[in-house]
């Protein structure tokens, strides 16, 4: 099935009220705790999503449709949050993501892309050549590793609570299929 | 840890209106694609959290205060969500969502449960012995586990579209973890 771009942009745009929904103000057993040792918590998880908003999916955007494969993308930091989400509550979080996210939606539209233009070619520093459509579809599918991440960690918190009902519950034999570093 | 119902409630309340901010509208792309033959869409996903309200949560609960352990729970049809939702809009299963879960937790709140109604005990068909406390904390874990297949199914859709990303999307190696029935 051929990516069509309106059906990312209107997952990208739903996502911030969905977790808005879901986490403001939920009590912190739900959003600060994790499933151990160097592992996320979701607030861990919602200044990630904010990392990327900043640094991963319209700056790479940019250097496919400036540079093409010429350039290769900026590596990702996938533990930038931990600065970034200092001192900050998890209610600014969410007000964070949901204005950035908001401001990147608003200059992808603006770009107009055409299937010529999606098809660009891009060099990632460990994958090789994607182009602009993966990199935008990618981006959606990033907002939904995370939700599913976040309904497993919230999970976790329960293992216990749920009893012997726990055998029927997917997420919680769920261990997260972690990529490679 | 203790299972606290503040907390399950918190997140109870908050499902209905953090899947109306994800789902409603979106295209069908999202919604109406499964994972393949015998798998679930999210639109049978959201009818089974309906059915769920209706007939397996609260009716348990009170089955527990009425009969404790004498009355085993009336067997949960996982398949009827195909019956219930025919006809429907993904828009009326989310309307439908959200005022049966806000008439649930209405009566939760009004048995005003203490630590030793939690602790009474009632029969599953096929676990056995469980208590109110696992039944509620249950019923908020399943908000969770499905929120974690919703994310997994509508990520399904994109496998090919992130190209080389794949392997770097945990929700694409996700398998689903399905209870043995």
């Amino acid at each position: 099935m051929q990516h069509q771009l309106p059906d990312s942009i209107a997952l990208l745009a739903r996502t911030p009220a969905a977790l808005n929904a879901l986490l403001r103000d939920l009590p912190e057993t739900w959003t600060f705790r994790n499933e151990g040792e160097n592992t996320w918590s979701v607030f861990d998880v919602v200044g990630h999503l904010n990392h990327g908003e900043r640094t991963d999916w319209m700056p790479r955007a940019r250097t496919i449709l400036q540079f093409g494969e010429a350039k290769p993308f900026e590596p990702f930091d996938r533990e930038a949050q931990g600065r970034e989400s200092q001192g900050k509550s998890l209610g600014q979080l969410l007000d964070e993501f949901a204005s950035l996210r908001s401001e990147n939606l608003q200059e992808l539209r603006a770009l107009n892309l055409k299937p010529e233009d999606l098809a660009r070619r891009g060099r990632h520093p460990a994958l090789g050549v994607v182009t602009l459509s993966e990199l935008l579809a990618t981006w959606a599918a990033h907002d939904l590793t995370h939700l599913h991440q976040i309904s497993r960690v919230m999970a976790y918190q329960y293992r216990e609570a749920v009893g012997p009902w726990t055998r029927y519950l997917g997420v919680m034999q769920c261990a997260g299929h972690s990529a490679p570093r």
